[in-house]
Order: C-alpha cells, then structure tokens, then sequence
C-alpha cells in the first residue's frame, strides 16, 4: 500500500504543514510545483529529502493561484490548462532529477482536483498534458472521476486513491466537507478504516452500511499538528496489520 | 554566424515584439521562461516554431520580477537564484522536448545579464544552476563578464555575444545606455557592423578606434517595428557578405 | 450622453489599448486597478490625464487575475471578493484623488461584469464593498444583471450601459460572443446604433425587431487600432446629431 | 511610549506570527499593505481588530515582491517606487476607514527600511509618496537615516524608533544581524533595556558604553513564538515601571 499527502506548500517566507514530519510517514510526496505554493528553493530542498527517504515524488499540479492557494475553482480555457501543466511538470522535473530521482506521478490540487472529477474539458486538458511530456506517466485520483476515465482511455496508467480522514456515501463518493461528519478526526477509527482499505475489508459508509475501497494509495494530510499524529498513527497501524508500505510508482 | 534575439516576452493577454517576424531573422531564439515574461502558452507556441523554422531554443532566465520585466537588479540570495534558475530551466526544458527539441543554451536577460557580468556570487549562482540541471548546456553572455569567466572554470562552454545596436568602448566595454551615442539606430551602420564582426574586420569603438570583436552570435532586438526591420537588414547583409547564419548551439 | 471605455489596462512593460486616443474619445474611463491589469505607474498617469481631458475616473473592479487577465470566472469566496474590491477601490482612489480628483463610479471588468449579472452572491460581495467604501458612489452594469438590481435595492445608484458594438436578441440581452453577429464591425452601423440609443429612437435587435435602449452610458472599446477609430466616429455622430456628451457621474 | 510590531504579513492560507497576540500587547500596528504580504482580507480582519483595541494602523509600505517577502533589495526606479507606496497607502486606507479609523503613520518594511537608511533616491521617493497622499502622515523610521531627514526637510513628521532587541554601535547604529551579539534573545535584558530607553536613561552600546536612546517608538517582534513572549514582557516591565503606552500618532 502506497501513503500520499502533500508537501512543499509553503511559500518564500511562508511555510505550510510539516514536511520533514510527514516524510517519515508517506511513501509518495505530492510536491507543489509553484502554481498555487511551492518556491523553488522548497521545491529542490522537499525533492532532495523525499529521494532521502526513498519517497516518490508526485507533481501537484494546480491552477494558477497563489493568492487562493489553489482552492477556487477556475474556468480556465482547456488549452491554457494544458500548458499551465506542462510548464509544472517540467519545474517539478528538473528539481526531482537534481536530486537523482524523476517526477513519478501527477496528481491535481485543490480546486482542479474536484474539477476534474466532473469537468470533462479540464479533466482532458491535464490528460493532454501527460501525453505530451510523458505517456508513461502514472496519474492519481478520485475513482469515478472522468480525469481516471479519461487518463485510461488516452492509455495512461489511473491509479485509484482513497482518502484516510474523509467519509464516503453508499456508492463511494465523497461526502461534500459542508455537511457533517464529512471530515474523520478520530485516530483510532482513520486508522482502522486505512487497515481495512488496505487488507481488503469494507469500511462505514456515511449510512453504516458496508463499502468495499480498493485504493492503490490512500491520502493522509499534514497541514495541522493534528493531521500529522493522525497520519503517523495510520502508518503504525498499517504496518502493525503486516501490510507492506511501498511507493505505487 | 549566430544571430540571437528575446522571443516569448508576452504575458497573457499582452504581447511585446513580433516573434513570428523574428523568427524568420534569427537562428537563435532566448525564450523568456516565465519570471519576466513568458506565460505557459507563449512558451509552447515559441517553441514549437522556433522548431519549424530551425531555430534553436535558449532559456532566457531572469530574476523573479514579472511587474519589473526583470529590468531591475535583485539581491536575491545565491541559492535562490540558483533554485529560481533551475525552475526556469525545468519550465522551459518541458515545452523544448513536447515541440521536440530541447533547450540548447542558457542566456540571462536584463537587470540579470547586467549583474553577472560583475556580481561574483550571482554569477556563480547562475552557474550552479547550470551544472545542477545540464552540464552540456552552453550559456551565452559577454565577453568578459565574471558569469563566462567563472561558467568557463567550471567546465562549461562560455559562448561570446556581441551587440548589433550598441556602441563599445576601446577595451570592449558596452557604452552604459544611459550615455549618448549608446545605442546606434541606422541601418546602414548596424548592418555593416554586423559584416565587420562577423568576417573578422574591426569595427569602430564610440572614440573611433578600432576594435576587434569576435563573438560566436550577435544580438538583435525585435521589440520594436524599428527593431525588426534592423534586425532583417543585419540577416540580409550577412548573407549578402556570404557568412553562414546557423545556430552556435 | 456618456461615453465609457476600458484605460490603464497595461501592466509594467506591457501596454494594451490607445489610453492617449481614447481619453480624446470618452467622458469616463473605466481604469483598472491593479488586479487584473494596471500597476501603479499606470494608474496615476491615467487618471492625471483623465482629470487633465475632464474625464470622469471609475473602478474597473477585476478578480485577482492577472495571468487570466480578469477574463476567467473564478469561484472566489464572496467575503474575499468584497475585500478584493475594496483593495481595489483604495488603490484607484488615492491615485484620483493625488491627480485632484476621486474616484466617481464603479464597474466591474470582464468575467466578472459577466458572473454578476447572474451570480447572485458575487454581485452582492461587489456591491457590499461599494457599501463598505463609499454609499454615494455609482455602479455601471447592465440593464436586468443581478448585480444592478442589488446595487438598487441597497440605495446605491445604479447605472445603465449600452454597448456600442455588441448585438442584443428582443429581450435586451448580449448576443453570446460565440454566436455570429454578436460583435459589430462596421463604424457606419455601430455609430448610427448609438446615434439611436442616445436620442431615445430604437435599434433593430439580432432578430431585426426594434428594441428600445435607454443607456446612460455607452461602452466603448479600445484594444485595437480598428476599435478606436470605431469610438472616434460615435463620438464624432453623437456630437453631428447634437448629444451632449459628459461624465454621467 | 509607543510600541510598535508588523503585523497583517499572512497571505491568503499562509499565516505568519501571531497578530491577535501583538494586538494585546502593542499600541501601533505596521500592518502589510499586500506588496510584501498581506491580502485583502487579513488587512481588513487586521484594521478591524486594531480599531477594537484602540491601536493605531501604520502603513507597512515595501517593494512588490511577493516571493521574497520584501527582503531583498531592489533597485526599483524612484517614481516607480513612489506610485508602488501610493498604492499600498490607498488600499490600506481603505481598509482602515471601513474600520471606523485611519492609517495615522507610515513605516518602510524589511529591505526598503535597510535601503532608505543610505539610498537618498528611494529615501526620496517613499517621502514623496506621503507628500502626494496626505503631508500630516507621520513617517516612523531609524535616527539618522536619510528617510526620516528628508522627510524633516519636506515638512513631514518624522518619528524615532528604537528596536527592542537589537544591539547597537557607540554612535546609535545598529549592529548588523550577521555579527555575533546583534540580536537580544534575553527577555530580561531587552525588557530592561526598553525601560531604560522610556524612562531617560542610557542603555549599553554593543562596546558597553552607555547611549542614550530617545525613540517615541519602540520596534517589538511577534513573528516566533518567543518573540510574543518577549513582548509581553516588555509591555508588562514598562507598565510596571510607570511608562504609558499609547500610539505616537
């Protein structure tokens, strides 16, 4: 089982989340690529650690947003996108093979993330610019999403993600955050649903009944002291339950 | 015989420059790499003619200073410029291989290219950046300037520039803008400078000696209407003269 | 009869538009503040000269995009939005008011003119940084936008725009842009229509019936050589069929 | 006496130092007026809660530059540098009269306040832009340098600051942060220290001479957590030795 999360979202003297803390409980680093967070000095240094520890280093790719962090969705020409993309990758590329290692996957943030679960000309547009910097590349995402589909269809390797802190529906798909109970803030029960995801039994949906995820990665978040005690407790529990923590790329 | 020029100096949905008339001049094109100048799209659609006509790609790197155009000296810290370097680098490399080529020097524009041919430690900077990303990689500058001095130790290849348009002194020096008689305007002389410089005849420094420079590209300037009719004029003169006009890189 | 159009839209090295010509042209100029285009320098020289030529100074208010040059919607949180506007307000204000003058009405630029006329919480956040600001101050839109009848309803005077150059269907909307037709070419036409407009006689809509504008303003534009000699002959008509042309604020 | 500290230098999600603490403790805020830091929204939360506390809001003006959070100089053109602070003054003042005050000083922020000590041109420039917005501004800078006596030659008010925790030479420079011993980490001594400068009597200059420091300001720091403690105790030594507190301006 692969753990994702994000790192190198801080900012010039702005720093965000605790990454030399998560790097000693993922597998695969989301590294921001300078679109909504991301200097390039954090670029290299979170690069040059995440090759240290033997993490793979993801491409967090963004709309152009630094004052939203990402976080607004925007209605950005499909074209525009494309190379907004390209031009991440290849930051993100020179710093990961600086530090001997090269982009493993690409994974969007934030806004474009949720876009593209729906947003068919966005969710093409990242998929566009796979295929144009590296058809081998794999990407990472919500099942369901048309980004997946779509990412499959143009041959791309789709690799299916679950999240560790967030409730699910009957038919797998998120809980919207404004609704409660959407955000899981318990340790033992995350954890446990993690184990389950990763040994092939259901979890909880939001109305009890049983859902069977099979993630090839699951999503941890570091951005809070909490988040990072509930991401290293599902590591413990992971390998506890003798599942093997791995890279997925 | 190289003849080099900025390209790419748009940002969205302005423009500066005639590419496309350029790009019929020159055989070097220093594509701006998006800290100056230079969104994503700009640099694809640079790029991917910049193949079509032959023209070879450089990365234009430049301080972090879209509102300043990267016309202002910066105290960047060293690291920083270096990191901030590599990112360009990276950006500009991605579009080179999707048009499929890649980039084949390194030129730093305006307040940048001023500072390093004096400012040890941003020279280095720069030249750092260039050993972390492509030590094959050639970088174009002045003659004389600590960045070819020190690219030049650190076993990079150090190509020599010269200016179409500008007036030099006796030792080789550029006449500083700010002087009259810095930037020469006519045609004729420009043009038959570019002979000079090019067939190994000397050409007049600004007191009227004789001076003999031997740069491997010459620099054009299209931001102007002006501009590009020089800069054809200097292309046809130099094929009228028999000299060879093909990329140094 | 006023004449409105879009100044001060470039930013740093950049320029875009005639701001010279068109301050020939206009009785109020909708300058922009910074956010998505118009830095400092630009500002204040475009509102000395304004406040020189007796042009009114209106906020033309943006998203914070200026990559996307404020022409992509962008899902902003309302509460951020009133605070961008208000930014926005005080940055054109002090400049206004250094050339001797104040800023005297409010409209917003592109994607955003275009989301209030239907977004019902992106109107009232620009309207509620009117309110914020300045409860006397004007806001120019269009005619049935969510965001005039806010503004209304909220005791602000709300002001009606006509475009000089757009189609409209019978209903008093914007033809698309997309569609055939919506954009007119012709200076004869677009003068003749705005001749119409100002002296309370119909003009035909897409569909060839007669619609009866009643602006208080009419927008011009200026982004292209072609453009402004367009504005020149509407003022020049306007003035041949004896409209009074001044500031509507 | 005044005591003062930066506050307003989160953007967007990135959040730095801990205003609400400051605001308990200081009786001017230098709030960042979005050049260096500081979006909208943390400037109107900011002015808000400084009016609630009775402090008074200065103007934090700096270069733009985002990235580097205004820490590196750069050799912007004087004019350029004059509509930049007319801009940051006029988006603050907005915020600040929404709250129900004013901006009722203006200090430089990181290296245009290290610059404008020596650099007569931007010295010149920040000056000129407090005369172009409002000649009662006070101006808060460092004894002696050129700003504050250009500003006294202007007609301005120009307003000493002493630093809480940074040593000083013999003729009441400051040591420079990369000597050993520039900075005070002893909350003892700097507390002492403060009172000694509030209360007539000398302090130590770095050589253990005695200066006599008379600021009407004095420059506390609240961006670690120790500092926020430092602070607290300064406030709470010079309430203890009978100084009062309140804004200068």
């Amino acid at each position: 089982m692969d753990l994702n999360a994000d790192l190198g979202e801080g900012f010039g003297a702005w720093t965000l989340g605790d990454d030399d803390a998560l790097l000693e409980v993922v597998t695969s680093a989301n590294v921001a690529c300078g679109f909504h967070a991301g200097d390039p000095r954090t670029m290299r240094r979170v690069c040059e650690r995440a090759v240290e520890h033997g993490v793979a280093i993801g491409a967090q790719v963004s709309y152009r947003d630094l004052p939203g962090f990402g976080r607004r969705f925007i209605d950005v020409d499909p074209d525009e996108l494309t190379q907004d993309v390209v031009a991440q990758l290849g930051a993100l590329s020179a710093f990961a093979r600086v530090a001997g290692d090269r982009v493993r996957y690409l994974k969007p943030h934030g806004a474009l993330y949720n876009a593209v679960v729906t947003h068919e000309e966005q969710a093409a547009a990242v998929v566009a610019a796979v295929l144009d910097v590296d058809r081998t590349l794999p990407v990472l995402g919500l099942p369901g999403s048309a980004f997946l589909r779509l990412a499959r269809e143009a041959g791309l390797t789709a690799v299916h993600e679950a999240f560790a802190d967030r409730a699910y529906t009957p038919d797998g798909a998120l809980v919207p955050r404004r609704l409660p109970g959407a955000v899981l803030h318990d340790a033992d029960v995350v954890a446990a649903r993690c184990v389950a995801m990763a040994t092939g039994r259901p979890v909880h949906d939001v109305d009890g009944g049983e859902l069977r995820l099979a993630p090839a990665s699951i999503c941890v978040h570091g951005d809070t002291p909490g988040a990072v005690g509930i991401a290293r407790r599902v590591r413990a529990e992971l390998t506890a339950a003798g599942v093997e923590l791995a890279p997925f790329a």
